[in-house]
């Protein structure tokens, strides 16, 4: 990689001096014979007058090219689009696949969008309307109208000329969609397998019939779980009466998958990602600071509750040596079960028979790390302290609070899940946080219970 | 999804009744019109006996397609290979694209990869042999040798001619890779390009030799940045002279980015997620009990520490009542600024100017967001126990083991991936057990300085 780079550098300031010394025709040889995403990268290194340079030498149809591989949540774009011509926006914008500037535009204030659309053909506006209409996390949200469509009566020979046609500005041509009389979609078929019928066969003799489709609401973890299984490169998404819409193009199934685990990190860490790299200190702890104060709330009714216990830790003050063990102990462990329930979740549905299966599968699962953990903390006190009564307290209260972390880290998530919430939401922090509450209630309930048998008179 | 579902249930009791009543022809009719996932998914469904069935009706090409799907982690696999006749097995494993055929291999033990091996053409088992070699988790170990090269003389009439002949045996004919006289990589050209261009263009006039590689040796996380950069659908992989010896598809790339965002969903929560769904609790058990066993053993060292300064606790009870809020919170911002940092380092390398400039951003968003829970929790115990240096003593404790706990959540994974370890393995419990340490030291020590200001005589 570090050779590839090195060229590229080399090439951007080669490009830089052309720009500087208004060299528009060597500039655009080495620009255009760049890989798009080079092109975007080297864009994005310019600053204004040069940017300015730039949209004199290249036609809004080139520079689309280069801005479909731009991220659409990169902060720059709006100040971009701004920058150019208005008319020049807009063409460019028209000229990058739809779901690539539906995407932009999502980013922009109505009114600005509104200014871009109104200088578009009226059927071109009228499409990225459409697209924008959709919930940007689902099938719809993310699928493109540039596919190819034929009629099932069409011949190969036909289709193969009408794909050299569409190849300029069809997203994908490695799949033809085939519509029948009512334009319904009856078939799919790869140019693969296109190129190897003869000539005269037609579309309808060939075609696969058994299409997977998804529909326009699915939501986007639904979709990229079909690219997984059947190893697609784009899947066509049908509307309710089930017509073709659009396509899903797998490289926006690779952000889809990207967004999808970054959400169950974050969830797990209890730290929004959207934290950028170039914000600052302030910046990052002010995003910070929400999920941490509303735990600290969380971790100040355990407070509460200790403070209620206080009476039994003056009179055995070595109950305080171990609130931390029993606490992060049973905090892990929930942790680990939230995790394994989140995951699962992200995966499959579960119904109410399952649903008591797996809980009582994270019951035994809780029982049995909590024997072994509390059996393990049972010996290390009772030898430190040469006290196994104080040592059984601890160990029985960590099997108890161990096991009630564990079904509380995934009881917690799959009933989120079932009354329609996204179960990544439950915060790792969040259960280590509410087992730190109830651990501390398991371990003075029973502390108290033995009282006067460890505490040496 | 729900429709999709259905009719596939329908077509596989259909399918089964052709199995049972032994219709085969029928049966290979409905069998082969279904995607080769979908196949797989019904051979799943099967016992043994009614598999045997399956392997006397398919060819063992048609078993390769279906067996491409399978994950190759299924635990199934060693067994139904077994099941099978020597040379069937061997056969479908060559019919397979060879970076699934060495996946499969991958998990059976040497000498049954042997005795397969010993069946094929020596070609193919040496081909095997040499995929087999490489580290699974870099380009080598994810590529296919099943791509399709031309020489830069040939033109684009007899390469798609061509091309129809490797249609059914490569694992793509998107691109085409381009050798010059020397067999060096010169060129690649997308299908879509090659359909565009005249019969006797040659194809060394319109290939694009700015040509994206991959060395063989890189790690499958930078192949998936690659992908996710340049939107490829596959991308060549070279060896240290620069020749091409296979490219990684789209396909295998997603499972990359399954894979990579699992090993750091894992490492955060501290538990491996291999745990399967069919796992019973016992072995889920055993899976997790050796991290919790280990965080026990470090939160020992805690106890330890508090049970030093237990002095301190029989004359002020009341500090015990603050030690979970304290290190569970410290806990949970040293989680946060871990999976930004761990985040982060994912997507790219950092050196050594970068390395102190994170760590003190770092620093600073640790001592904002301290700062400000310490002042909020000072409040709440002012407020609720009528005694402000008991709070200021709680929010000093607070601000520091906050600020400590974000400083060590960054600087950790940063050390481990300086040192070559991968820092998703600095897991969350890890940092919040060890930030359970620091912040009780922090807080006894300040605690044990103002003592005699907020302990009413």
């Amino acid at each position: 990689m570090d050779e590839n780079e090195k060229r590229l550098q080399d090439k951007f300031s080669q490009l830089k001096n052309y720009l500087d010394n208004g060299d528009k025709k060597r500039f655009r040889k080495t620009y255009l014979d760049m890989h798009f995403y080079d092109q975007s990268t080297f864009y994005l290194t310019l600053n204004k007058a040069e940017r300015t340079t730039l949209y004199s030498i290249l036609e809004p149809d080139e520079m689309g090219d280069m801005f479909d591989t731009i991220e659409d949540d990169n902060p720059l774009i709006p100040e971009l689009l701004k920058e150019m011509d208005l008319s020049y926006a807009s063409k460019m914008l028209n000229d990058m696949y739809d779901d690539n500037a539906a995407d932009v535009l999502e980013h922009l204030d109505k009114v600005d969008v509104d200014r871009f659309l109104e200088q578009m053909p009226r059927n071109d506006a009228n499409n990225l309307r459409g697209l924008l209409h959709y919930d940007t996390e689902t099938a719809g949200g993310i699928m493109t109208t540039d596919y190819v469509e034929f009629h099932e009566e069409e011949t190969a020979a036909e289709a193969i000329k009408a794909l050299k046609k569409f190849a300029k500005t069809a997203e994908t041509i490695y799949y033809i969609y085939i519509l029948d009389s009512h334009e319904d979609l009856v078939g799919v078929m790869s140019l693969r397998d296109l190129i190897l019928l003869d000539d005269n066969d037609t579309l309808s003799e060939k075609m696969n019939s058994d299409i997977i489709t998804v529909n326009v609401d699915a939501e986007q973890a639904e979709v990229a779980q079909v690219f997984r299984d059947y190893e697609f490169l784009a899947v066509p998404v049908v509307d309710h009466a089930n017509k073709l819409v659009g396509i899903v193009t797998v490289d926006d199934v690779i952000e889809v998958i990207d967004d999808e685990a970054q959400q169950d990190y974050s969830g797990l860490a209890g730290v929004s990602m959207d934290e950028a790299n170039s914000d600052g200190p302030l910046k990052a702890a002010s995003k910070r600071l929400p999920w941490l104060i509303t735990l600290l709330l969380l971790s100040m009714i355990t407070a509460t509750l200790i403070n209620h216990f206080e009476g039994l830790l003056a009179e055995a003050s070595i109950l305080a040596v171990f609130i931390s063990t029993i606490t992060g102990t049973a905090g892990n462990a929930g942790t680990q079960s939230l995790a394994v329930a989140v995951r699962r979740l992200a995966v499959e549905e579960i119904n109410r028979h399952e649903f008591f299966k797996l809980i009582g599968k994270e019951l035994i699962t809780g029982f049995v790390t909590g024997l072994v953990t509390g059996i393990s903390v049972c010996l290390l006190v009772g030898i430190w302290k040469h006290n196994f009564v104080l040592g059984m307290v601890i160990g029985l209260a960590m099997c108890a609070a161990i096991t009630v972390a564990n079904l509380a880290g995934s009881l917690i998530p799959m009933l989120m899940s079932s009354f329609g919430f996204d179960p990544a939401v439950a915060s790792g922090p969040f259960i280590s946080t509410l087992s730190d509450l109830t651990s501390v209630l398991i371990y003075f309930s029973i502390a108290g219970m033995f009282m006067q048998y460890f505490v040496r008179a």
